[in-house]
């Protein structure tokens, strides 16, 4: 394949609302980097936050990425078009995703198999809403034969997910999902998938919660409406104990004190959603007498997680293709695309260069 | 419930092959003590042991037993019709199932949680193929309402499944399961309730590999026959890493030996099988360089897998009704059925009283 | 041994501040009971607050509890001198402490060996300031031959501070004590016994650090000082990484927060005090993208952690009779030993009825 | 520095037994590697093997190995005094020891975190019985100040000890280490260090048992005198339950049967010896009815077991400089060193080349 001189791509540009179409060089493949064709984007949050340049991308974008001007976006699947010298894990023709957090692979968390949580941990230097991305080879995962595109820009999200019931054994039990957006929706997914016995999910929006219940949650809650209450609920039906395993995804501090209200004693949270505002436990109750058990979910365990994203996907054991409700054109339709996911209206946006 | 002063009842007599119906009187319920009448019974193998009176019966019915003459069977479900002083666990007309195991509550493991092992072990009394039994107040389990007798009957069996299954996590893995007897059964159906990407099941008999298929099982391997090579057909499965579970519930030592060699580096051996002949293991490639982890299995947590089981049984996430594959009178074709279960041409095979 | 009629109690009469000696009838053993002389109390946090009066006293000790009037104190030892029908754990002349957390047996928690954590538990129901005291033969505890009375009264903190520490291994590893009253004294002297490498102890209180630094810690911090930076600090020691496993003992809202932030990425926070005012926690930044394992401990793994504070004292691996720092008579001194606890100045406090 | 052109070396350069002294050309760093001045070495079992050229050797030094001729030797420490290109984890002047096991870092084992037990793991391409080595740079392992290159070069088999012990909790519990040589003293080194109430350590010679008392052992049982059985010892030692924990290094198949035996119900089995000939096991009681837990152990985890070494040895908490019993010069008395070894009257033997 001929690869162009330059190519479109969605940047932002600078601080403030938005971003914009830019025509810029196709970059070539140094040593150790591989060039891909983007053949499938995903939104996520932070794409949404960094789109809006709401208080948390003033605050961390600088930080966590290097700056603007930056090409958007980070979840994507593409075709190895271009390899540099040293790099043998993929060859030009391959069908690949890729893992985002960049490891240093020399301090104490790399060292001692928490490369995923590096204390020196780097994002890609561009994003990937362009028409060709460059990337270390070490991050590149190949797509098994049965994963189209599609569902392969969704595998660094579906990840997070499956990291997180990764860390806690669910057959026979009772499980609440806090917040219905991607990653919630995923994780209903693998709870069926691995036994729960019943799932509870919550969310502010009808049309995620129908989402959750087509994902095989067998209660789904409307934390917004006045006439739910959402910690009662769970803890009826499961015969006043709560939840054994509670996964808060929502990243609402009121849902996530709610979150710990409702799990069972003994019982198990898995927190993944980022909170914007401060959390106020009443951690004697919550944490203490209950003997809760709480981990911290960042990003995938590189490559753990992965393998089993894969398999799973591979062997059919879960689906994920229905959860991409919406397909976008990625250079003509994005500002229609966020403005959807703002609105949070939608499963997974997918984002597609042609 | 008028409760008549005669039983009747099956009765390893003397030693032997064979039993006897014989017509006893029906016991009262002292302190702590239920009295339950039977309505579902199931064979397990060490009543087939039992019956056939082989080396094994000879060396430890005396020991874990209380010797003979003695009601067979421990497999049940039943009716609550007596209740002694003190028992306040369950009432009459409850249905109910029960460990059949018995801890002492006072040894080590008692008090370190691990009353499933006791170091004073007992078991009933008696057996339960009989009109009535009498049975500790502490070992009833409570049937769910969706749970009948005849699935109820085959929680015990099902609990030892679900204790091994909960020994690691399978989600996306791949799964080999070394015996397709009941147990086997109910772990093949455990694995795809799980998350397991590929479950591998061998056996010997294509009976019970075709129930392991419908049970769940994507590649069946009978391993009595010259042209199947388990070792090398798992391996080849799994893009020559072996499987990453495996469950050796055949308790035959020749699989065993395999079962060691189809596993994964790394990977997780959960062995249940009680093998009669001798293991022999390369210690040092089968289970050292390996880097293996193995789990012995006896009984159930009590009563961690009987929670587990009920619920899922309940919910519905794991159907093994279809397990049970013949169904008899219990005191006119006993016989008939033991005959049965010694050719293994069966699932669970249920012993009905009426 | 001859047992009176009558016996001299320590007891809250009422509500408001104090406590006052009576005289009471002996109790007897009914069944399943055991009358216990006793040999030596300590004084608890929740003793000084019950003393005290103050609103966490008021808000549960109605509940926890059973209301007043009540004798004071559950830490002991003593000596059986009753044993009612049916109990077969001790015998009269027994040298014992007492688990005085009083599982149902029952609910989901006792049944799937949490028990310690049950849905329904029960303190006794009277206190052990006393001559004597009826408590329940389960819960008795055996002393070992070299465990005196006074260390014995020491089992039950000591416990808490042993079911804490086996949340997670330490060899090699980093550890911060936050909080250096009894419990966190014992956990210094686990952590050093149990091959912490650099082990971290802030208080505010320098006779207490003063007794950490004794035990065994490393670093002592007196987060009360203006020119001590306890973030800092463990953050300098630590190479910037932070402490990998961190104690949160204090129950301080301010001093929980700093334990969060001190904790190295994907480290192990075990959160033992109970804080009397609401949490505010970042918990993006304290939990989810530090990767953060997070255990509550309430109360002692029955009787997990029992055995194993039994087999530590008794061979001598931890000592905690250096940590007996005060001694006062139970019914002439009670009054001037928790006016000393109220101030801090002391390790554990012990009360001596004769 | 300036670095020779050629160099002395102790050679395996043919089969058969024994080695030969060789000058030999001081290789140059090419990218990524490291050029080391050895300043000590160890002997390590596999290294005897070679020299002796026993059925083990024949069988696996073509094979993990690559072949002969070979320097001989891995366990080493030393000064860097040649970088190649890319290596940016080590500068000249840097004092290190180094991990002998290379993962491929791309097979599943890799990619999931186990890379220790890689599937297409390779060893240094020569060894470092010599006076210059050239290493992979990802190998090597800095030095902390407080550990000099003697015990430096222990650092690769003290962190299989380390990989082992870090598989189960120890505090309070009995402890058996079946083989005493220098992994086995390690291990009982570190079995005290992380609280172990009681430990047992046998092995067939009064040499290397007297040093595992000093080591810290409480009971010491030389298993090939007639009248010590180690078996009924450690029962009789532990109220009858045998040791919780159990480390089998002896290689020996004999003594693993009996660390079977000897396991505690519910008890954990660490299993690190290499045993040349086939283990016979009864599965049933030893492994399934005892309900056991058992570890391989495989070399070390890359790197967390090294962090972890590194930081008992500097912090103190491990003293491991006494176990090196002897010292030879490296090309003069190699031979004399090997005939000791082989013996086995010694802790670790260092070889030092200057």
């Amino acid at each position: 394949m001929r690869i162009p001189e330059t190519m479109r791509a969605v940047v932002k540009a600078r601080e403030g609302r938005g971003a914009e179409l830019q025509t810029l060089p196709v970059p070539e493949a140094g040593p150790g980097e591989v060039l891909v064709r983007v053949r499938s984007c995903a939104i996520c949050g932070t794409d949404v936050h960094i789109y809006q340049w709401n208080s948390w991308a003033a605050a961390n974008v600088a930080k966590a990425y290097s700056g603007l001007p930056r090409i958007l976006g980070h979840e994507f699947s593409g075709e190895v078009v271009g390899v540099g010298e040293g790099v043998t894990r993929v060859k030009i023709g391959d069908r690949i995703a890729a893992e985002t957090h960049l490891p240093c692979g020399d301090c104490y968390l790399c060292r001692t198999g928490k490369g995923f949580n590096c204390q020196n941990i780097r994002r890609f230097k561009n994003g990937v809403y362009a028409e060709y991305v460059l990337i270390p080879g070490f991050s590149c995962e190949k797509l098994p034969d049965s994963v189209n595109y599609e569902i392969g820009s969704m595998l660094e999200p579906f990840s997070v997910a499956v990291h997180g019931v990764g860390k806690v054994g669910m057959v026979g039990d009772s499980v609440a999902v806090i917040g219905a957006g991607p990653i919630g929706l995923f994780t209903v997914k693998l709870a069926r998938a691995m036994g729960a016995a019943k799932i509870f999910a919550s969310d502010v929006s009808d049309y995620r919660l129908d989402l959750a219940k087509k994902a095989g949650a067998d209660v789904v809650l409307n934390a917004g409406r006045s006439d739910v209450d959402v910690v009662k609920a769970v803890r009826e039906g499961t015969g006043g104990l709560g939840a054994g395993v509670v996964f808060e995804i929502s990243g609402n501090v009121k849902a996530t004190k709610q979150a710990f209200e409702l799990l069972r004693k003994c019982g198990t949270m898995v927190m993944t959603g980022l909170p914007s505002e401060p959390l106020v436990l009443d951690a004697g109750t919550d944490i203490v007498w209950k003997a809760a058990t709480i981990y911290g979910i960042h990003g995938r365990e590189t490559f753990a997680s992965w393998e089993i994203s894969k398999s799973l996907l591979a062997s059919g054991v879960v689906e994920i293709e229905s959860l991409a409700t919406h397909r976008f054109n990625l250079f003509a339709e994005y500002e229609k695309a966020f403005e959807l996911a703002e609105k949070g209206l939608a499963g997974k946006i997918l984002l597609l260069p042609e």
